[in-house]
């Protein structure tokens, strides 16, 4: 910005850091979500069911800071499009976080019971996801799509393992019907990874969006 | 409105006849991606997958008329909740069509195959999905909370139905393992409603808080 420095800059700049921190919160949760379910932990499981109420309550301060900007201080054009960014991220994030705990739980399931099989695909889809995530926020705080390259194949890499997890589980309960209530919570998990993977691909569109004002969701424009 | 009918009032009317439109079109979906689930009719599922298109495109145009009413009005009060509220219909409104989408791709995945045993709760989840739906959309567009009465239970019944048709399937399953391929398509649909639901009543949650401008969202508020 090159005008002198406002109360209005601090305020698009405390959104910012309003929207990282949230950012930063729920890409700890997938991490300790999955950890829960690697190492059978149920107390980290519980700790992320917890925090997600923190995760939610900086949604409610997002979105008020991002109202009573547009309300007081009329923002156009660039500003405009950065705010109503900033509050669909939010939403996304708040999903995102939903979904860590929604893993948690299943993980949560899974502590007593002696483990289906080793666990490769699922922890892979999850650092992927987190990849992906800490992209975008990184391209929505810099306004720079560059930070982006890669986030499509990272997503479809993602929905490749899905599939692999999918078919896989399916012909392990197949086989072997005890294994049933093992296996449904990781088909769960693994489609939980994949919606917070499509949440971070929503934020990266809405991100093109942002700095090129022009809309690739839905296939409206190139995404590779 | 009791001030002379403007140009603005009309931008005003013509979002919410687009949000409307919208929710009509996710409604009959969610109907008809259950439909196409009950007879096995795969064409019917096709057309709920191509459909769902124009509930993105809808999506894309009322976030135009959104931000193009901010950008250009400068609404206060009221009309920046109406309008900030009808953007974060249109987001749940667009993930519902994604989800009577997924629910089509299950039930083609089921066309070929023999029922599993009749569909007794997921119908009645549809149904009682729908009608969260109607009755958020009509307090939306009557600016009146006290069409949201019942939508709070009604989505506690969807929830104890999906844990329902999940224990019954992974005991389907336990004791027979060659019905996994058709139980977990079932399994997922009843994920698919239950969030259909979630998405209606954040609905419900938006539409309070445009109406009382208080934030009921996250166990903010009393919910019954």
């Amino acid at each position: 910005m090159e005008h002198q420095y406002t109360a209005y800059d601090q305020e698009l700049a405390s959104l910012k850091d309003s929207i990282l921190k949230m950012g930063g919160l729920v890409e700890e949760l997938i991490f300790k979500s999955i950890e829960s379910l690697k190492n059978r932990d149920r107390n980290l499981a519980k700790e992320v069911i917890k925090q997600d109420v923190a995760v939610d309550r900086l949604e409610l301060e997002i979105d008020e800071q991002c109202i009573n900007l547009i309300a007081l201080r009329q923002p156009k054009a660039g500003d405009l499009r950065f705010i109503t960014t900033g509050m669909r991220i939010a939403t996304d994030l708040e999903r995102i976080g939903d979904l860590a705990e929604d893993i948690a739980e299943r993980s949560l399931e899974l502590a007593d019971q002696g483990p289906l099989k080793p666990l490769i695909d699922i922890p892979k889809m999850a650092e992927l996801a987190q990849a992906v995530l800490r992209a975008v926020l990184d391209a929505f705080v810099n306004g720079d799509t560059a930070k982006l390259k890669g986030v499509w194949d990272k997503e479809r890499e993602i929905d490749g393992l899905r599939d692999q997890v999918h078919d896989e589980l399916i012909s392990i309960m197949v086989k072997d019907s005890l294994s049933v209530p093992r296996a449904i919570p990781l088909l769960l998990i693994s489609r939980h990874l994949e919606r917070i993977a499509d949440h971070a691909t929503n934020i990266a569109e809405d991100v093109v969006f942002m700095v090129e004002a022009k809309v690739v969701k839905h296939g409206g424009g190139e995404k590779a």
